[in-house]
């Protein structure tokens, strides 16, 4: 058994996991304050409950925060949602745990559970693509994650797509992310309603804008909103041709799309099966596999699990 | 000792190689025919000079071959120099020379040599972009060359940046290589130097279109000539962003930029270097390392030879 945690911007969540990363318990804690000592308190306190609940022994723990990690150094370089720069994070709950802890990037770690278990179970040529919040990949070739130099490799939601383009959270203009992430398109919405022009997505929502979501979105696009198809539209396709972009460059043997907005928006993840089938060199899609990620929200834990087995 | 073979359209070359990437002896000649047979006897010909003239037996071979691999088969599955579609070249050559071939692509090799003996020795995590009269890049990481599922890895030339844009050599519309590479590059004056408009370009090559070349593009556009202007502004644009992506997703250690053009276009190289500052994501080009391909001409056979060393 190892711990799988998945530390996202409001909660933690830990669960006891197997060999084949099955979940045997979990516990999910809200954060109060997100200071690194306040955070380590939390999510030991949800290791426990979940170690509690399935009455076993765990000999590991694997960690997918969301933000950008150093290497295999267990430091998180960048963690927006948290607010943290430069944290050495895995060294502390190491310490609190008393185990080895073991701190990836939270779409690494979901893509690793959708390979060992999920959906792309055995293939050792991957790209996952997760569009959440934010817009993340993860590149697995010869069988092992792609991280690159320090640790920052499948930042796909930070690529260019426009010059000058859209202000993204990273601070630089015209990423991917600024105009496909969940918070992006929230954002483009709500411009959208400032002015007073007739949309249906304020009838989706009967004007309460904490409602607004991806899923209203692609429903009003599709039934031919002017407004939301503008927004719809573009995003499709700026996330259409960055992924097809990657399929060319990768030749991956199973691309994988994840995600809270892809797996609530199953026309927009329609739409990058056919950008790649027509903007991919056409040799790099020979054979390719396109699925939607099997273990939805657990892809994280379970990966993070798995990747803790891994430890050398 | 090994046996390193270029394989271009025209010619092919042999070198025999030591292990530390020296090349001892090496002997070019031209093909006359491109069906696969004549080409195997022009290329153990060639290599029968080389190891004449190096006076020294070699245990294995490695081929470069401009055109896509079907990962480690030995078949070339498309060659458009050679007008080749799957043929399975490595064992043709095999049979004849009597020891063991390894095929890879021609820069993936040139990738290699750089990593083992040249500007990048000893990184693990590179990126390398050659811009020849094609565009391609080869990725190592974790010290490995990425080949992807069926070999096609690494084809930059063929990421799509302007939609139903140039018809490229492939058959698709909006490759980068349709912009930027040296053919490219010469298609795109001659369509220019149709009209009557008044242009350096002409002046410089005294109207013999034949000595049209990346170099002169690049002299006429930094004197500030419309035409030329044009041509060089949209070739750099797109290299360059294209090229920040890349280091984006895969956060390379050292980004490598050789090639014909390349090496004949300072200042477009600088203009690379210059888009990866601007526009990718500023984590993934911390530290990042940029240099000129060290070996120029040799990469190709120096790596093809140090591969085949490889051999498992």
């Amino acid at each position: 058994m190892t711990l799988g945690i998945d530390l996202g911007g409001t909660n933690a969540r830990a669960a006891v996991v197997d060999a084949a990363g099955h979940v045997l318990a979990s516990a999910r804690l809200p954060l109060s304050e997100r200071t690194p000592s306040a955070v380590v308190d939390v999510v030991c306190a949800a290791a426990h409950l979940a170690l509690q609940s399935a009455q076993r022994d765990v000999r590991g723990c694997g960690v997918g925060v969301a933000g950008q990690l150093r290497g295999e150094t267990g430091v998180v370089a960048v963690a927006p949602n948290l607010g943290w720069r430069d944290v050495p994070f895995g060294k502390l709950l190491q310490e609190r745990l008393g185990y080895s802890v073991r701190v990836v990037n939270d779409l690494s770690a979901a893509a690793w559970g959708e390979i060992q278990v999920g959906t792309a179970r055995g293939a050792s040529e991957v790209l996952t693509v997760f569009v959440g919040s934010g817009v993340g990949s993860a590149i697995v070739t010869h069988g092992r994650l792609v991280s690159g130099a320090q640790g920052f490799a499948g930042e796909l939601g930070h690529v260019k797509v426009v010059r000058d383009g859209r202000l993204c959270g990273c601070g630089e203009r015209g990423c991917l992310e600024a105009y496909v992430g969940g918070h992006a398109l929230l954002a483009q919405m709500k411009e959208a309603l400032l002015g007073d022009v007739p949309t249906l997505l304020r009838e989706k929502v009967k004007g309460d804008l904490t409602k607004l979501s991806a899923a209203v979105l692609e429903e009003a696009a599709l039934e031919g909103d002017a407004v939301a198809k503008d927004i719809y539209e573009r995003a499709a396709g700026h996330l259409g041709l960055a992924v097809a972009n990657q399929v060319t460059v990768l030749n991956p043997a199973h691309l994988v799309l994840g995600g809270g907005v892809l797996s609530h928006c199953p026309h927009l993840r329609e739409r990058v099966g056919e950008a790649v089938e027509c903007f991919s060199s056409h040799t790099s899609r020979e054979g390719l596999k396109i699925s939607p990620a099997a273990l939805r929200d657990d892809s994280g834990i379970v990966g993070a699990a798995l990747l803790a087995r891994e430890l050398r």
